[in-house]
């Protein structure tokens, strides 16, 4: 460990060096999220390919930095890297967040072998050092792949170990990482607090991982679901036509699920006070469909299409994409509500690209964890949600070092502002 | 009570009688399901409405029964009605069992209104004496209807208690009723056992009801979902167009899942040992869509049609409705036994029209109990089990003799062979 600062608790700067794989230390002295960068407001976007903005700075690291991360998931490959910032004037580098289509992983390698042949001038190291350390199940099915195409070292790390060690990173050394989300205040940072185990890690993306992290190396899936991120996609593709996650968030921000979803007022006419439903409780999601179409049917069988796109002219694409937001959230929250309860669990992480920083969907998973515990418990979200195994994966492959890492991470829990 | 033979625990006979609204009383002993009637093997159906077949033969019962029960929920309109036998050589009657779209609520009270003309042929009352016992949302949205249109007495009784009335007589009197599914054993009669409380009742309708029973009397809805059987027909039949349950159903059994869903081989090319998933386990229901219209529009964007169809020239009608229906069951079983655990109940009933005696779907609830449990839980279904809560509404308005029939209840477990 290079920097020998002391670290007072709960201030933004962070003092210790991690030790990279190719035994180089990452200096995260001074880290901060770049916010002022243009490419953080309006991220660069072309097909297939999302640069995520809010790189993390990394103002004193100089040194060479020879290797970069991918996690490799079932519908997108996230990958990290480093990029010295010469003409910067604290000099430094910082992380760089970049996603690909896992359909595509073909533009993923290109972009990798790139940053192998502009290493030099990156990272300042020669383009034979750069390692590639992957994980997530692409670093199994799509490894000899890798190997081939890139002709440099692949080092692959277990996928829930990353998310664990990328979350622990979050949580403790970026500041104004972690959020809590309410209506009134969408991002209120979290405060550092000294008991960080245990928690549960909700990682949405394709499906859903739940993991009970008791340790910096104690972890456990205590379960999941398949409706995660890629159900909503799917169906929403489907039903709608729409082939982006932006657009289909974006036409739920204008939908109304009520125009679709069966409401408790929709059966009662009324609250159902006596078990505390109230009318405008959603009893069934896609509900109103059934009466609706039956009805539409009974009235004119013309109208009805053959392949089920009536569906179409009763009903609106963004309702049902509202719906299925909500829907797809919050079971999700109501699940890890359960899981943290037959785990006894307070803080929940929510973390994977499904939740993209939309504030519907954070909204949705805070509230069902308010609901459900009667505020008991909070949800706690991250500005790089999806990055987490990537980052873990980044910070992960320094075996000679990690006991050591450790022990400095026990004396300077420093998230928050 | 006019019976006074013992009754042996475990035997299929039936000795008490209940109590009807008009003090009439239903004498149910020796009560069984009517298997060998032409209308429980394929129920007549038409438009709207759908003859149940499985009625339920009251021998011994002679009197007027001057009540029918009708639970009015989202979609369907569940009636339940007595009808004598005069031309049986034991005489006696039988519970009848038909349901209507609530959508199309006319055609029900039409029905009613017939049952309460021919009321002394059916039941030896005069028409006058009809009255309905409606519990559901239906027995308030629709109150005022039901009172003008029938011209009869309207008495409400609450959902949940009902549902609780219905479960416990249908556990504890009627034979053959409660199995358990496995796929070498699909149904296997519950045994009889003294200790029926405490249980949670999970109510697969348009959505999802769970509810811990402590007691005849003590009970708590202790959460749901609303991802439920109006969810599987709302997406499936705007996905396919299909517009009946059954034909929905139909297309499940021809499907195969993995056409749609992505599994962790998917992802990994393998099991992920480390962590206990198989290849073959669901990672993201309708995950794999993402993908596949992905490189569908990488390879030509003019196949792709502007509405969202192209779906149904890339995935089968019949794997959307068997990835759609295994999502739900599995959510809802998984649900279920997060709150079995929460709240300390070791059986699990499941009712409720969403499952309609399907084999797939009794399986998965099965399976996700066991999974989940690790073998130390049961699903239990019922044959009934769409008119659990018509046949409570049937049986609860009694308040006169309502404690004697409790009171018998704890020396007649009889349900089992």
């Amino acid at each position: 460990m290079s920097s020998t600062d002391p670290t007072p608790v709960r201030t933004p700067r962070l003092e210790q060096a991690i030790t990279n794989p190719g035994s180089v230390k990452i200096n995260v002295k001074g880290a901060f999220i770049v916010d002022d960068d243009p490419r953080s407001k309006s991220p660069v976007r072309t097909d297939g390919v999302h640069y995520e903005g809010h790189d993390i700075r990394l103002p004193h690291h100089t040194g060479v930095v020879s290797h970069v991360a991918v996690d490799i998931g079932g519908s997108l490959a996230k990958l990290v890297y480093f990029t010295r910032e010469l003409d910067s004037p604290d000099n430094g580098g910082r992380l760089n967040f970049i996603n690909f289509e896992t359909g595509r992983i073909d533009l993923c390698l290109e972009f990798i072998k790139q940053l192998k042949e502009e290493h030099q001038g990156l990272n300042g190291g020669t383009k034979d050092e750069l390692c590639v350390v992957a994980t997530g199940g692409g670093a199994y099915k799509y490894y000899d792949k890798l190997k081939e195409t890139l002709n440099v070292d692949i080092m692959r790390e277990d996928e829930m170990e990353c998310l664990i060690t990328g979350l622990d990173f979050f949580i403790t050394e970026i500041p104004n990482e972690i959020f809590t989300y309410s209506e009134t205040e969408p991002m209120q940072f979290a405060e550092a607090r000294p008991d960080v185990y245990p928690y549960l890690l909700v990682n949405i993306g394709s499906g859903v991982s739940m993991i009970k992290v008791s340790g910096p190396k104690q972890f456990e899936r205590v379960g999941g679901t398949h409706l995660g991120g890629g159900t909503f996609w799917g169906i929403m593709s489907m039903l709608t036509g729409a082939r982006t996650f932006d657009d289909m968030l974006a036409m739920a921000d204008r939908g109304d699920n009520s125009g679709v979803d069966m409401l408790v007022g929709d059966i009662y006419g009324m609250d159902y006070g006596k078990i505390g439903l109230k009318s405008t409780a959603i009893a069934s999601t896609f509900g109103k469909v059934f009466r609706l179409k039956n009805a539409a049917q009974h009235e004119s069988d013309d109208d009805i299409q053959p392949n089920g796109t009536n569906g179409d002219t009763i009903f609106k694409h963004e309702d049902m994409s509202r719906s299925l937001l909500y829907a797809i959230s919050n079971n999700i929250g109501q699940i890890a509500y359960l899981q943290s309860e037959k785990h006894q669990v307070k803080h929940i992480y929510f973390g994977g690209s499904f939740i993209r920083g939309h504030r519907q969907t954070m909204n949705t998973l805070s509230y069902a964890i308010r609901f459900w515990s009667k505020g008991e418990k909070q949800a706690y979200f991250l500005r790089h949600e999806g990055y987490i195994g990537a980052v873990g994966a980044f910070l992960r492959r320094k075996p000679a070092n990690w006991g050591r890492r450790n022990s400095v991470d026990e004396h300077t829990p420093a998230n928050g502002i």
